[in-house]
Order: structure tokens, then C-alpha cells, then sequence
């Protein structure tokens, strides 16, 4: 993939309504032709034919080998995809020699046209005297069976994949600095686990602490809780692809695929988190440090009770990111006052402010300190700044914790009360950073003429935060605009839409700026991932 | 003033070598007409005469009242300029009802065709019965006088402003981690104050630590050196102009005049300094807190020895930044382990890492904590990040403290040899940010295609580095180049100078991305003082 991507092509891009539509996972570009579940696998003539021996013959792409595997009649040579393949290398070699399928079923990511049409492209045959299998009741309720528990969902949320359930905050509470519980965005990467009544008298859960430096030790909750000093802070936990849509959008014209869920703006939330800190915990724990490690080459590995064949969920954070001389960084039970939701980590969360959403480890079942970091493909392969010429995960780059200043503008409109535009949205920078002003532009950024208003924290949720410097922050802020027409009204823009008989458009975009100074880019760089989205934030406004 | 300026129209425009043409001081557009020394205050038939009590007796802007001063056989009213006085209201007040002369003489800055333009415009009339003073040697010697102690200085040094003396690090060393204190860029607001055997026997120099909370203390520099822990940090100091002909360039053409010294890349450079901690010198003085001063509401004001009419030099940090918690803001007495020179602070200076050169106070003499701001016009006009509307300084406006992510080409060539465009440069960002990746761009900013090298710090500095996280630091990083051309021959750009034969240009550029991904934008927002200038840095390269 040699598409070379143009950086500034669209400044002003007008975000319509039509950006919002999360119907579907964006997993090749617009174009590309895609195939539906029928073809998909379907028995070709103009292919030879292979009998599954030497399928299974086929298991590793070391020494020149070769990794074919199934899908229903089709016969497919993935060796080159391998290292493309998103999940990690791991995950697709467990198919290798045979049916893809079985995991598909598992992985119901992989339901979506442009997966299967990846899929044919690396088709080179039929498997020989194939049979089209009965339907397999045990199989399918087996693998039904494991997303049977799935927790009650506000239909409030705006839904992007059902298996596994990710969902985005409705835009109509991202005005709000505390988003409610039940309408606070979901990102999960497998089913939910179902950890019942885990501080019951009969429970066997605890969280296992360990590692180097560590004598280990499994804390049950109720000793958590009543060993350690409570703590609430508030956080904003942002997806590493919030805003992907637009990504998509900036780059769909220079054929840049973005691949991932179609995360609008809503792949962010605020919540008060109330835990134990996690320095506190792993101090408890600590044996005379060992001198195999050195200071500053620390990592803190999280691991969660959500899996898959390939193994538990994990990631892990820098020691001093997690050792916040705060305290800020916590293993939480409650989130807005109540036991955490299913969906976001019931019972234990690890919440280590100012960190990319996945470090922020649901589930938390084990904690373990060792010298590097983690090797799973959450870590490894993916939450990554990808350069914009690379087109597959590369674990060599360093894994994102901090994301870039972001603003969104959530409402735009025009009050013919006040003859004034009317605009909000949120603006946050990740690693703790403060924002510090939200300059407004009317042409689609290519002018910047006014501040907005940096809406104040609400009564009380002052006293749950970090009383740091005066500059650092954890959370996102509410945006607001009011803004005359008449200061704009010699300089409207066309409506996108055309014509309409006298009304001017402008296109509102919202420019954040920290307190260190950093700015966000007209239109950020490509990634095929789709992630760290930070360009302007735009929205049209018709004035009548 | 409401001009608006388009922020992306110069994308990708050349950096040639007359951008490092620092002859003059950019003060105003640069179309506007200028006068010259003899034009400016001559008498003009054309205009009406004002006896010299008339002149007196406009003392004050307040209550509908108008401020004249005069220059030669001009009379000003300048009431309207008095708030868009870069140097601040105080000091232009001064000299209201009087000769305004005198105070150029002192501040010389003002020597300025753009300067005497300015004033020019304020025109109304003349000095009844002007009679031009004969030379004045005594009031000429006394001027002088307070420059006769000046500094010997390098000739490498690239000199910007001669009273104050002003230069930048010589573009030759700007490859280098550590910049010798010979060739490190000089940034003085006023005559270098002469302090002699500050530590000898009958010195009565004292560093005087006072303010809320404290019990007043002045420490002779050998107890500072015999009652607390000695520290070096590596630390990186850039002026907040630093590139600031890169702005003026940007927006010379929509009128975008930025006021200030005309500092190419060269305001800055990185020096490891030895101290004592500022927090345990304070702690040392700490009564009971009181309990007025709230936490997160506390500043930490240095003052330095440089003094004009209105009083001496003094600057504020935030009570956390300089009470840094690893100890690495520092009243530093030796730069690259030597005493340091005075035109770098001699005998002590404030080195607060992660800060815009300014707030590291030269020849301090005072720290005083206390509830605010320093309400210096280096606190409250200047040092800012102005909105682009904005044309005068506005005290309501944060301080800059940190400064954005920065780079810089400082040389780019083509290797016959090797067949290959070579460039070199730096990359910092303040607020102990790390620099993670440095992009590279061979079309001027359009499109990103390489990646060059970080060069590592060289052996030895790493000891003076405190080990914080792994990913902060407070110095620069030297950045490396060396691209294949055939890799990229396929897409030459047009050279600036026209047809040349069969050459083929590119216009390389530096982007920089922190560890916590704020990357710079293609051209930064213009503002008036030229400040934070981060825009892409480009050199463009013949290729035979």
C-alpha cells in the first residue's frame, strides 16, 4: 500500500449529520467491492481443488512456509495478511491448517462485508468433496451461549457493533461534565464477564498482585476497601479512536481506509471514580526492590476477567504513570457513586487518569509489575501512532498513554432571538493537561476570530479533583459559544446544501489549546488505524 | 487594527537563507513607509506650536485627558498608543508631559526606523521656540555610562540588538546537545548589571528570600553552596520569539506585522546547570502555612539585579514548578560547569525547567512567594499566547509557561556521495514533554513520508538527566536525516530560483510529535508579539 495521503486537502470539511451515521464497521475503503455472506466460501470452478490433509499441512509462514485456512468451501493463503491481521498475529495463527469460521463466530467483528472481501482476496482454491456441514445446533448455541449474559443496555446509547457490544455517549449529553452511567460510552474488546457477587461470603474473587519486587498477595474487595484510603477522582476516559469517522471522512477521497469501529464524537465520557490508589496497593506489597530493575524502566501490567481463545485482556502503564505521587491513579469500585456497571469493569476497574481508554482496564482481576511492558496485542499491535505510510501494526513504535488535545462541537445553531450562533461541544488533552482557551472559527478554520466560553466545573465536582497545580486536569470541559451574527454577517460561506433563497451558512469550528500551548492540527495526520482523531471540529449553521 | 489572517496560506513556503537575515528589528508591516533620525521631531510649518507648560500639562489619560510627549521640536499625543506600549503603560508614563528622548536613550531599542514611524503618526504639532540643545556630553556620558560594563562576547554569536545586547546560538552549534556558554543565545531586556566578587569577603550580595509564609532570609551565595544538596539538570532555555521571522514571514503578506527582535532559529540552546533546589532553599524558610494562602494559589516571583526607570526585572512561576518535586528547579550558580557568564546570569540565575526562557530570572536577587502574578509588564504584557485579533497586550491573559513542540531544519544538503538528502535540526517541547518521533516531509509540509532518527544523548549527559518517568525530560534532541533520493525522485518540486537545468528541488520539513502525541501545526496562528512560532520548519535542497 503505497497511497501517499494529502495532509490539508480538507480544512473547513463540513461535518453534516450524515458523519454520525454508525451503521457500520469501516473496515476498507469506501470503494472497494465487497461481498456478501452468500459468495463468501462458495464452491468456484475456475479453482483447483485441495483436500483438507494438505490444508492442515499448511500451519507456518516460517522457513517459506505457507498459512492456508478455510471458510466454508473456500480454500485461502493468508500468509501475507498475517502480520496485517488486526487482532495480532497470535489470534490468526489459531485458525492456521484449518475453518476460519469457528473463530469468525467467536470474533463477530469479523461479521462485516469488507472482512469478507479481504478474505477473497487471498483465495487460491476449494476444499475437495466439500459438504456444506447440518446446521450444528450445539456448536451455534455454544457459541451463543458466551454472549448470553450481556448486561441491560440504555437504548439511549448509539450502538456500533453488538458482538462485542460497543456503543457511543448520545451526543446529547456530551454538553454535560458528568456523563450518567447508563449513557456513558462502551468499548468492549470481548463479551462481558460475569463475576457474580464477588464480595458474597462464598466469593473466590480477589485481585492478584504480583511480579517483580512483589510478594504476591490476592486482596478479596472487602480487605481492599478497608486496608486502604479511599479516593475519587474525576476522569475522563477517551477512545483511542474517538473521532475515527472523521478520520475516514478527511482521507476517503486518497483512498485512506481506516480500519475500526466508526466512532463518531461520542466515544467519550466523565465519571467520578471512587477506589484505592494504586501506589498504596502495590506498596503494600513490595519486597526490598530488586536491582535487576532500574529506576524508570518499570512497567505495571493490568489484566482483566474478559477473554478469548488467545488469552485474558491486558495492558499495562508506565510505574510512575501508575505509582501517581497523588494517588490518583486507582483500583475503582465505584463509578458516579455506585458500583461500577457491568459494561464498565464490574467489580474492579483500574482507572490511571490522563491514559488512552484501553489502559483503563476492565475487569481488573491482576496487577503485576514487570520490566517491560505488556505483550498482548492491545499493547502491542494496536493504540499505537501509526506513521501515515505504514498499513500494518508494527510493535517496535511506542504504545500511546497521553492523547492530543481534542475539542468536538456537539450542537450548532442558529437563535433568531438573539441573532446570535449558538454552539457546544467539549474540549480535553490527555497526560493531565489543562485547556487553557477554545478559539472559534466561522469559515471552517481557515480563520480563527473569537474564544468561546470554558464552561465552569459544576458545584461539588471541584472537591473531587486533585487539588495539583493550578494547570493540571484529569477531565474534559464543557465549550459554549454565543456569538452575535451581525460581528460575521459580510462573510457567510455557501450552504453545502445549495441554494436556498437568501440564508448564509457559516461552518463553526472549535480550536482548543492547552496550557502547555499545544493546538490541535487543521486536520490530523493519517493512520490507518483511525486513531488519536484531533482535527478541527466543525459544524454548519444555516442562519435564515 | 482588524485585520484577519488566513492561518494556512503559506503551507509549505521555503526557508532560504535570507529568512536568516537578523539585520533588523521588525516592528511594523513590513510595506510601511519609515523615517528616518533626522526627519523624525523637525518642525513643520504645517502644524501649530505649543509652548512647553501647555505640553506639561497633559500628565494623564484618566478622565477624558490626553497624554503628549515631545521629541525634538515634536509635540505627540500619544493617549491612544499608551495601551499598545509593548514595554507597558508604566513606562511610557514616564515621560508624559516631557521629552521622550531621553528615555530612548536608555532604552534603545527604540532606535528604530519602524520606531520613529510609530511615534511619527501621533504628530499634532511643535515645541514653541524649539531651540536644539547643544551636545550634552554629561547627560550623552551618563546615558553611556550604564553600557560601559558590558560583557566581552564572542563574534560567533549572531547579534540581533546591540542596547540591550541581543543574539542567537550560530545556526554551526545548534547540532550540538550542549551549547557552549560562549555561543549561547543572549537574551537581555536591559544593561547587564555588574556584580563583582559577589563571593569574596567584603561582598555584600545576598540571595533574599521572602513573601507569605516565609521568614525573611538572605543567603550569601557560599551558604546557599554549604547548606543544601548541590543539583545539575540538563535543560533546554528558548526564547518565546525564538522563530519569530518564520511568523513575520508567514504573514507579511496579509499585513501581519509581529513586533519584536527578529529571531531566526537560534533562540535556543541547552546547557546542564548546578544549584541548590529552590524548594529546599524556601522550605528552609518556611513559617506555619498560613492559612490566606490557599494550595494551587501560590506564585514564586524572581527578581534579577537588570533594572530600568521603572524598577527592576521580576518574573513568577506557578508554587509547584518551581517547587518541583524531584528538585530540579534550581538557583543555579554554574552553566556546562563553569561559573556562569554574565551575560547568562552571573553570579545566580533561576533555572526552571520545562519554562519559556523568561521565567529563568538572570542575576536573581530576590524570590518572594506570594497570592499572585508578578504584575511586571514581563509577566502581564508580554510572554502570552494573544489571539490573532488581538493587536495590544491584555493582562487578563495566562502567562505562557511551557512552550509548544518545536523543531527546526537547521541545515539540509544533498549527498552526491551517498545519493541522499541529508538535514539536521532540533525537536524540544516544554513543560518536560519527550519528543517521541520526528516526521519528514520532502514536498513542504503536504505529505509526511520518513521518519528521522533521534540522535541519542551523548554519553555522560544522561547522569545529569533526573530519572523522572521514562518519557520526560527537559531538554532538546538533535534530529538526523539521511533519505535516499531515489526513493523520492519521482516527485521533484520546482525550485525557488527558477530553471536550473535539470535540478530538482525539495522542500524538506521537520514535524515533531511529544510523547503524549501533540504534534506542531503546519503554520502556527499568527499573533502580534510573534510569540510560540512552531509552524513546520522547511530548507529546501537542489539536487543535481
Amino acid at each position: 500500500m503505497a497511497l501517499r495521503f494529502i495532509a490539508f486537502a480538507t480544512i473547513g470539511a463540513s461535518v453534516s449529520a450524515a458523519t454520525r451515521d454508525r451503521s457500520r464497521v469501516v473496515l476498507a475503503a469506501p470503494a472497494a467491492p465487497s461481498r456478501n455472506r452468500d459468495s463468501t466460501g462458495a464452491c468456484r470452478h475456475d479453482l483447483p481443488n485441495y483436500p483438507l490433509d494438505e490444508v492442515r499441512a499448511h500451519l507456518s509462514a516460517k522457513k517459506g512456509g505457507h498459512v492456508w485456512v478455510t471458510y466454508k468451501c473456500g480454500v485461502y493463503d493468508v500468509t501475507e495478511f498475517i502480520e496485517q491481521h488486526p487482532g495480532g498475529v497470535k489470534r490468526i495463527m489459531l485458525a492456521a491448517g484449518g475453518d476460519i469460521e469457528r473463530f469468525w463466530k467467536q470474533f463477530t467483528l469479523h461479521d462485516d462485508d469488507g472482512v469478507r472481501d479481504i478474505l477473497e482476496r487471498h483465495r487460491i482454491g476449494n476444499v475437495k468433496d466439500y459438504k456444506a456441514p447440518a446446521a450444528d445446533a450445539n456448536g451455534a448455541a455454544s457459541a451463543e451461549a458466551q454472549w448470553a449474559k450481556e448486561p441491560e443496555r440504555s437504548p439511549a446509547l448509539v450502538p456500533l457493533s453488538k458482538r462485542p457490544f460497543n456503543a457511543e455517549t448520545p451526543e446529547g449529553v456530551l454538553d454535560e461534565y458528568f456523563t450518567p452511567n447508563d449513557m456513558f460510552f462502551v468499548r468492549n474488546h470481548m463479551p462481558v464477564p460475569v463475576i457474580e457477587n464477588p464480595e458474597g461470603p462464598n466469593s473466590t474473587f480477589c485481585l492478584q498482585i504480583e511480579g517483580e519486587g512483589i510478594i504476591p498477595h490476592c486482596f478479596p474487595i472487602g480487605e481492599l476497601k478497608s486496608m486502604f484510603p479511599h479516593r475519587t477522582v474525576v476522569n475522563t476516559i477517551q477512545c483511542g479512536g474517538n473521532r475515527r469517522s472523521e478520520m475516514a471522512a478527511a482521507y476517503s477521497e486518497q483512498g485512506g481506509a481506516v480500519k475500526g469501529l466508526n466512532w463518531s464524537n461520542g466515544g467519550i465520557g466523565t465519571a467520578s471514580w471512587t477506589g484505592v490508589p494504586i501506589r498504596d496497593v502495590i506498596n503494600a506489597c513490595r519486597a526490598p526492590v530488586t536491582p535487576s530493575i532500574k529506576a524508570g524502566q518499570r512497567h505495571i501490567l493490568f489484566e482483566g476477567a474478559d477473554k478469548d481463545p488467545a488469552g485474558n485482556f491486558n495492558v499495562s502503564v508506565p510505574w510512575e504513570t501508575a505509582m501517581d505521587q497523588y494517588g490518583d491513579a486507582i483500583v475503582a469500585f465505584e463509578m458516579n457513586g455506585e458500583p461500577i456497571p457491568r459494561d464498565h469493569g464490574y467489580p474492579l476497574r483500574a482507572i490511571v487518569p490522563g491514559t488512552v481508554g484501553v489502559r483503563n482496564c476492565k475487569w481488573l482481576q491482576r496487577i503485576r509489575v514487570q520490566p517491560s511492558e505488556s505483550q498482548s496485542v492491545w499493547q502491542q499491535h494496536d493504540y499505537k501512532n501509526f506513521p501515515p505510510w505504514q498499513a500494518k501494526p508494527d510493535p517496535s513504535l511506542p504504545s500511546v498513554y497521553a492523547m492530543p488535545v481534542q475539542s468536538s462541537v456537539t450542537d450548532a445553531s442558529y437563535d433568531p432571538g438573539a441573532d446570535a450562533l449558538v454552539a457546544k461541544g467539549y474540549a480535553y488533552a490527555g497526560g493531565g493537561n489543562g485547556i487553557q482557551r477554545v478559539d472559534v472559527s466561522f469559515d471552517g478554520g481557515k480563520t480563527f476570530e473569537a474564544t468561546a466560553s470554558i464552561l465552569p466545573v459544576p458545584a461539588g465536582a471541584m472537591e473531587k479533583v486533585t487539588p495539583k497545580t493550578m494547570r493540571d486536569t484529569w477531565s474534559w470541559r464543557q465549550i459554549l459559544l454565543q456569538h452575535p451574527t451581525e460581528e460575521i454577517r459580510a462573510k457567510p460561506q455557501p450552504c453545502s446544501e445549495g441554494g436556498d433563497g437568501g440564508a448564509s451558512c457559516y461552518n463553526v469550528c472549535f480550536k482548543a489549546t492547552t496550557d502547555d500551548q499545544a493546538t490541535q492540527p487543521s486536520v490530523a495526520q493519517y493512520n490507518f488505524r483511525g486513531l488519536l482523531y484531533n482535527g478541527y471540529s466543525c459544524r454548519e449553521v444555516k442562519v435564515e
